[in-house]
């Protein structure tokens, strides 16, 4: 499993606030902390920051990378954000994101080509969220083509097959029209795409008695249906408790009584 | 899924004692709280019970009856005690269990068809433990053609395609070989049979800060295969927790905000 730390976003009081007065501090602790907790990437998320994005993004890959030997998640709509990162990051870092939407498609695809990027694909338009597995295919397919055409291998190519929060979208849409979205991307190339998903949206809405239940035994399900990367919280001791155990019975690692020891409560 | 009530049984120090004195209420006391708890089954669990098991599984079944209204799943491998247990039955019982051997098979199938009980088949023979899941399939096949002979429907069977522990096991025989068995065991017939598992297998072995983690998770992958029935503790509050999150993502049943509630620790 690939893990992307979804903490350093704009919509976090504190990290908000670091981003709005270049206060590098706090970003840098949250980097670091997620990296230690087993973040593979850290995922920066900035809004749409319409004004300022790029000088922004620019600080912040600079600041992050100076400090944490991990590479970035550049998640903005703001293409010219995602360039400005893209130029002074090190590593490979990851574009969030493209959709199905030609326009997008336009302005972010080309960029994973130059900079030699990931990116991750969500399976939606600009009309909206899919019915079902097969049309989330269907855009899963002009992504991963445009991909291709672009010099963007699947294997760069992380696609999100959206999940819908359970609390509102049970009764639309079952919960397996995702996880056969999951195997079916699976399907489409060799070498194959890789597939990844907002983990926290499946329990927005509800009760915070029920958030950790709801994302754990979710994260499960995602993972039986091979699942190899997730934005979430590594600090979460947990839900990565949970995620590993996961891995055993995926066969991804083997057992040894003191592989939970990290995420364990003291 | 239909819960079985692990926790009558002779292994237990307390229930032990209890059975070797005919003190018939801490067991009625425990078959109450698993009923209450969301047990659909109450397994009496009385070992071989070589010397006196007719007698005793007939006084605990009709001791536990009296007070609880749910139906027994007999567990011994002594089949003049199965009898005993179904002479004075009410309702539907099971039998736990019979497995591929064919000894086994003459002893315990003839006493569901008699007496219309459903029957739990152990994929495995005196030869062992099979050693993948189309071992399991070729075991479960006979246990089934044996039950159609005898005029058990495949309704009132369940097939268990043994748990092994996962700390012992995972390098012999991937986990998968067990999830992959469920799949293919519901497409031996019309009907379909039912499936079931001894959960707590799973974690034999383990220290005891992993063995919730283990059986928690492990549940959740053997739903998402199919598992319907389960034998396990029902007064576990997180595991029934997991079980009913699990049956909202398989859609058995819809999200409603208060459906973790009679599982949430005070």
């Amino acid at each position: 499993m690939l893990l992307i730390g979804e903490r350093i976003s704009v919509i976090s009081k504190r990290i908000g606030a670091a981003m709005k007065e270049r206060d590098a501090a706090p970003i840098i602790d949250m980097a670091k902390r997620q990296a230690a907790a087993g973040a593979d990437y850290i995922d920066i998320s900035i809004g749409p920051a319409s004004k300022d994005g790029p000088e922004l993004m620019e600080w912040l890959v600079t600041q992050v990378q100076a400090e944490v030997d991990k590479p970035i998640c550049l998640d903005t709509t703001n293409a010219a954000a995602i360039e400005a990162g893209l130029k002074v990051h090190n590593g490979q870092a990851m574009i969030n994101s493209t959709s199905g939407d030609v326009e997008r498609m336009d302005s972010m695809i080309p960029l994973a080509a130059k900079y030699g990027a990931k990116i991750i694909g969500l399976t939606m338009t600009d009309k909206g969220i899919p019915r079902d597995a097969n049309e989330r295919v269907m855009i899963a397919a002009e992504i991963l083509g445009r991909c291709m055409v672009e010099g963007v291998s699947p294997d760069d190519l992380y696609l999100d097959p959206l999940v819908l929060s359970i609390t509102t979208a049970q009764s639309l849409q079952p919960p397996k029209e995702t996880f056969e979205a999951l195997t079916m991307f699976r399907e489409l190339s060799d070498p194959q795409v890789h597939t990844v998903v907002g983990l926290s949206n499946i329990s927005n809405g509800a009760p915070s008695k029920l958030k950790n239940m709801l994302t754990k035994i979710y994260l499960v399900f995602l993972m039986n249906h091979g699942l190899d990367s997730a934005i979430l919280d590594p600090m979460d001791k947990d839900l990565m408790g949970v995620l590993r155990t996961s891995e055993i019975f995926r066969n991804d690692t083997l057992y040894f009584d003191s592989y939970l020891d990290p995420y364990l409560e003291d």
